[in-house]
């Protein structure tokens, strides 16, 4: 079955599915993204996605390309096509085509480019042994908080890290505080057992996985505190752990080629492990596209 | 006669020249662009351009989609095939084709695409009516010294512009200095006839037109500085104007809505402007692509 992505209104071969080249995706990176965990068929946190592009729509003045609504549909319909149980898919929506200009255009449709593919679902046993983080400086724009495709610092920053054979860049801020990763947002638990991931403000994309995780730990009576910690608090942090759609929530057990206390996934981290493998699972994870 | 692109290796119509979903230029931006000037059929500071395009390749290590002299006859083939004789060639190369991944793929083509289109001679009586700048936050990425097509920002700021009915928006840093327009270089004149512009670091982009007005001033014994301005002193400057490869030089007859002296262009001004409407015509000032 040859895989088949959405453009504009069409299901097309995943070979031949292009958009074109005055697409104002392609020369200004003027477009937004989400990407959509599928578990056993279902949208993780659908619901979340939907919210947050509706807010990264917002913030840039994009028009939706097709109703919230009709997404929903096209989304499930593009899962059926592709027979995909588990993984992913991933949606970018940007202001469209135009005759290049950087103002916006006066008239253009929305562009709408969906794609979705297997991925295994979330291993824990394999993701408890720990991934490897490096540090490298947030050089990014002062909007992080919206969900855009203008995302060449963080492939810099990904970049740095697989040189490094590490999994992940956490980008540290002129003052030496963890931003968050490249693709991912970033915890620590310190000596004191707090449990610590940075605000949400325009420093940072407020992860989709961070919210679950925050509720959960809600759920589960474990303190938080949702604030800025620099690079040293997280070398003597006596846990680290990163979480993503598709990361899902990652035990760090080595930051700049230090381990982080014993080098092993901390107690904290692997309940919060198990608590996500719990809730992914739960009907109130899943929900419209 | 349609108007022809050049997309990785073919000459097509424009309205069908498309390029692949999995472009990491439409899905990280993670590309580089040059917009070269052609006047009576040459290229405006070819060389320059490709200096500039050799640069920023090798800052985001993407590898050339062809060789350099392979380029310039495409673009002259291009220019030719399109009849363009006074206008602009537009040139974006991308890391290329691979299935989503942050870090740079471990093999992918570098895309490249070329536009052309005929745009009016610089009109330099036209242009010494003066245009109308706003100031903007620079909410950029750190790195404004690569020429990405991760524009975001500059295109958040041109609307900003384009709403307040001015030309360009002036962007500020945190320190209150204008670092550069959205898509042109900003020059202020002070009551003490310093000509002053941004120096050369990450903050800007060090654009063609810029290198060639101070390569005009030295020659005509005008005495520059190349430092940082505040919007202070773009306030009560005695002249001002932008520079770009599609703006040329225009007087900044007003700034936030008052007028910049008398609100008229400079004399400095239109004697650049003069000096460059000349050197577009020189020999030297033509070259390869």
């Amino acid at each position: 079955m040859p895989r088949i992505a959405y453009v504009n209104g069409r299901y097309v071969p995943h070979g031949k599915a292009a958009v074109h080249i005055e697409d104002r995706g392609y020369q200004f990176a003027d477009g937004v993204y989400e990407v959509t965990c599928i578990h056993r068929g279902e949208f993780v946190d659908g619901d979340g996605h939907m919210t947050r592009l509706t807010r990264s729509l917002k913030e840039l003045q994009i028009a939706w390309p097709i109703s919230p609504r009709a997404l929903d549909i096209v989304m499930r319909e593009l899962v059926r096509r592709n027979r995909v149980s588990d993984g992913i898919i991933y949606l970018q929506i940007t202001r469209g085509v135009a005759s290049r200009d950087h103002a916006f255009p006066d008239a253009s449709k929305s562009s709408l480019v969906l794609t979705t593919k297997h991925v295994p679902p979330f291993d824990i046993k394999s993701a408890r042994k720990g991934i490897h983080v490096v540090t490298t400086p947030d050089i990014r724009w002062k909007r992080c908080d919206i969900k855009s495709v203008s995302l060449l610092p963080n492939i810099l920053g990904k970049q740095v890290a697989k040189v490094a054979g590490a999994y992940e860049a956490w980008m540290v801020d002129d003052a030496g505080r963890v931003t968050e990763g490249t693709s991912t947002n970033a915890w620590i638990v310190t000596a004191k057992k707090e449990l610590i991931t940075h605000q949400v403000d325009r420093a940072i994309l407020n992860g989709i996985t961070r919210i679950a995780v925050l509720r959960l730990a809600a759920e589960e009576g474990i303190k938080f505190v949702e604030r800025t910690f620099t690079v040293a608090e997280a070398r003597r942090a006596r846990e680290a752990f990163l979480t993503s759609t598709t990361s899902f929530v990652k035990p760090v057990v080595r930051l700049d080629g230090k381990p982080i206390a014993n080098g092993r996934a901390g107690p904290l981290t692997r309940k919060l492990m198990d608590y996500y493998a719990d809730y992914i699972e739960r009907p109130d994870s899943k929900g419209a596209a």
